[in-house]
């Protein structure tokens, strides 16, 4: 399962090398996994279960940095056991093509009580089924 | 070589889970660099040479969460080539003593032009001489 | 002169009562000045200046919240003086047409040694001219 | 009623401008109200109450810049009617003791669902009472 996520970076992002600041990337990272939930209709589907993604891991590699105004294009694979959710984003700089860093991790879902619970069975599916 | 650095958890880090946001984690552990920096009189050194650090991963691993001020006690270590910087980062609740993450990676030194260079002396004697 | 901006309200943009916060409209209008600089092709003149924008002043009223993935449309008026560019950021839920947020304030051109400087000309032309 | 917050500038707050991003003054003031009223055991209070502070206007002038690792000094003052708290913070370098920034504003309390109450009673009484 793939999908795509497109932002611009942001001036206040930059730190005083005048580049995209290394924590950054996870905050990108993140809200290609919320607009990934909400283009599929998944994100009502967590929310009315009452569950939370709460993130594991995250493993970064940063390859070449982003400046001011860059458009940065975000390509994610997901994959999952009926617990956790495993997710590689590759960042591109749009404009070069460059790829500039990889990210690859996992979550789990929670409720607001810390539960630990199953994948959604719509979003399980949802991944499972794409990879046919 | 290890150094300490204390923060408090601020509650615009939370999100809406109400607990810290996984980036803010990287925001730490960048602070915990400059301190150690500041500290030891080095970042000053750095700053003469004109040279800034240029994260090239982070390996993150999130254990327990912290909630709103949640005092925050990260012990590193470090260790070095000539020209890369590993750092371990433990994270602590200083409250429960519970240990809540470990940031693993490693940087390189830039001049504004993007040219690498090692790292300088002052900064790789003082980290291999507290190895004895 | 006016201008518009787009952006999405991420997840990590919330604080732990679910909404924006208050401090992420300042990021929101800071992004406004930086795509309006830079559609108009005066970004590069301000650059090249060696100049950066110093705020002076932001006056903030919230009128109504945003929420997770809320878009948000930002109409900013454009005035100036020779020394002082003043803006009006007026904030939209564009799903709803509520206006959310005004932000009214100024600022000045400074070099990289925090000398005062004139409005480019490009840029005071750019303003006055579009005033007729 | 008054009180007093102490904080270091942070290398990723720094815009690449080099000095304190802009934005950042209002994270900065949002802690010094939380760590205001958890120091006099008003935040328990509040949490129990089930509400949230709700910010409505914030007004900055900024004056000097901050650079990395200065001391933040924020001397508060705070009034309040039954439904609104008015605060004034005011930003020093505690290096330097120049003044750097002020910002005035006021915010309201609301539960979960957007309801506004009356400031809590102890929360209340205790601005009340510190003005003699």
């Amino acid at each position: 399962m793939k999908s795509t996520y497109y932002t611009v970076v942001r001036g206040y992002e930059l730190d005083s090398f005048g580049h995209l600041n290394n924590a950054v990337y996870l905050n990108y990272a993140e809200q290609a996994k919320w607009e990934f939930l909400n283009e599929n209709k998944l994100l009502e589907t967590v929310q009315e279960y009452g569950l939370f993604p709460v993130i594991m891991e995250n493993n970064i590699r940063y390859m070449h940095e982003f400046r001011l105004l860059d458009k940065v294009r975000i390509e994610t694979d997901w994959s999952c056991t009926r617990s956790i959710l495993h997710f590689t984003h590759t960042f591109f700089n749009d404009f070069t093509g460059l790829k500039s860093c990889r990210i690859t991790g996992k979550l789990m879902f929670a409720d607001i009580n810390r539960m630990i619970f199953d994948i959604p069975d719509e979003l399980y599916d949802f991944i499972q089924e794409e990879k046919h």
